[in-house]
């Protein structure tokens, strides 16, 4: 079995599952921290395994461009490329072709496109980025799907969902039609859109259900709609999605929005914020998140967050910190991601723990306060 | 006993010693890898222990400026700020001010000179880089010293050779007067100078054992001259200096320099090559450098030195480090500094056993051609 649904809250709907893959299961609430080309940004894979992260992402688009399908495949796949052995999910490539705006150009059957490294043109399919998964060798890929931007009409929306569902359905049909290129199973997910569009989501996901996917993500939200927006979008597509499947809410988030996604029911998450804000100097701890280089933490000896016992919390100062940010130190961002990573990976096994014990909307409503607020105070030790 | 010379290799000057400081002992021939800003760049002081690290160099001027003396001892010294418990070597600040050229005016009493950061105005004297030192808390300190730069006329070095004694003896005077600022035990090197002109360099060094330092540093040198003057004026230095004292060759450098200084009887060795190459791309092995950026690694399965048992070697690809590079990730940087640290930690450890076999000078004519070597060829495994 791919997926277990281990226990619903009584009260809720957030869940606690398993995701059963040839890379290792996955405990899921899970959050997966973004592998872009290759590598989570600033972490070597013992990093990864140390601050407990059982699931990556990848993203194909990248990773086609470079180093591209003939180094990737010849290396093995992307597992034995990067030398991580824990899970891989891709995404389809689609979302970041799409972003290209003015060098791509979508159609019925795909999208041409050209690269922003060197403008060379290239073209996705529903069948060439399932086909390109294959040669990566993700544990679970992403149908290519059409996001549309926010805000856009309801006109436009509905020929995009119409596009969506058609890509999924030849996307199905390769995909059971076709075997993996390694010797690992390969899962796919579709993706339900429909905007803001309360009926158009619930369309979009029966639409999907239809084609008996063994999971679904919740795409194109966090795209700069209102959060009460996603929030019920998200609720909308969950209350819909078969219970015996994972459900994914792609790009999401800030700790505060993975909470309440898990609220509404999904069990999948991934983000740059993470590690991209670890990169700007941003923190994130159980008691609010920190800009580790404000003035006010020049002389500040205490740890980032002296109860967390990753690497950097229980070795250096937010002095230090302050000082390999301003002095430009490569050390500084790998010492903030290093404790980002940990904080969410701790965040959703604590979700997770209160889930099993019927204690998570509790649990949530005493974080949701601690975990928004911005720390200002310095600490004297 | 600050340093015992344990061997002399029979028919060579090359020596095999130990440091002794408070925080640790010292195996030489040793090389200190260079952490400018408080951190070796890219690496953690986990990192260091790993590559068998045993002493690091840190850099005054930077330091003194940024963070600035107040936070690192108000964070209990440099070891602690910087979360490194081995020995440190902190140079005395007048390397980088005298490259600031424009910025700096010198007297006899020291060097006046602006910040490259913000402008600001500040003054070295022997005095002050002392205090400075006892601040950082390093367990080596060095004496502030006026390095002349290359080509230098004679006449200009013998002024400097004055100023470079008048300042030792300041600098020895005050540290046989004052305390440690910490707990720990601290030592004072001398530097001798003399540019490329052989009876100023005796001259210099002659000067510096009659005030009778712990230990003495060879410097001025790899600053443009020949390295047959390099290599001369090392000659020179270590047939003077007193056996019983450790010999510093400053910023030195490429593998092959450095065994021609062990060679030389020099005992110990910084520079940023192994760290600043390995950013740029380059490593070194065994059998030569590598440009690991080259197209013919593209698909190159093979580890950069398939025997070296460092954790970039036992994991990645030739094929994954190059893309790492040309993708501009942080990881790149740190797997290729990785392996260069631990490179030249082996390598001196391998010099260190050969003296004390009395095999070093055999050793050393079968290294030299290879480690001196660019690797062109891709590796089939």
């Amino acid at each position: 079995m791919f997926f277990e649904l281990i226990h619903t809250e009584n009260g809720s709907k957030a869940r606690a599952g398993l995701l059963e893959t040839d890379h290792g299961s996955v405990q899921t609430p899970v959050f997966m921290p973004v592998g872009t080309q290759g590598t989570v940004k600033a972490m070597s894979p013992r990093d990864l395994q140390e601050q407990k992260v059982q699931i990556i992402l990848g993203n194909t688009y990248h990773l086609y461009l470079r180093p591209g399908l003939p180094v990737i495949r010849d290396l093995g796949g992307l597992h034995p490329f990067m030398q991580w052995s824990g899970p891989i999910l891709t995404d389809s490539g689609g979302y970041q072709v799409f972003s290209l705006q003015d060098l791509r150009k979508l159609d019925d059957q795909g999208v041409s496109f050209q690269s922003h490294l060197d403008g060379s043109r290239h073209r996705f399919t529903p069948e060439s980025v399932l086909h390109i998964q294959r040669i990566l060798g993700s544990d679970i890929m992403m149908v290519l799907d059409e996001c549309p931007p926010y805000p856009s009409e309801r006109d436009y929306v509905i020929q995009s969902n119409r596009l969506t569902r058609q890509w999924a359905a030849e996307a199905k049909a390769i995909y059971d039609s076709t075997e993996p290129y390694y010797a690992h199973r390969q899962w796919l997910f579709a993706i339900v859109q429909g905007g803001v569009f309360s009926e158009l989501r619930q369309q979009s996901a029966r639409d999907l259900i239809d084609l008996d996917f063994p999971g679904y993500a919740i795409g194109g939200l966090s795209v700069g709609e209102p959060k009460s927006d996603m929030y019920a979008m998200t609720d909308l597509s969950t209350d819909i999605l078969p219970p015996s499947k994972p459900r994914y809410l792609m790009g999401v988030g800030m700790p505060e929005d993975i909470l309440e996604g898990i609220a509404r029911g999904v069990d999948m998450f991934d983000c740059v914020i993470p590690t991209r804000n670890a990169r700007n100097g941003t923190v994130f701890t159980a008691n609010g998140k920190m800009v580790i280089k404000a003035g006010r933490f020049k002389q500040d000896e205490a740890a980032v967050d002296a109860l967390c016992p990753c690497y950097t919390c229980r070795n250096f100062s937010r002095a230090y910190l302050r000082h390999l940010f301003n002095a430009n130190e490569i050390l500084g961002l790998h010492l903030a991601t290093l404790h980002n990573i940990y904080f969410y990976q701790w965040l959703l096994r604590e979700a997770r723990q209160h889930i099993l014990d019927d204690s998570f909307i509790l649990w949530k409503a005493d974080m949701m306060p601690r975990i928004s607020q911005t720390i200002e105070e310095i600490t004297t030790v």
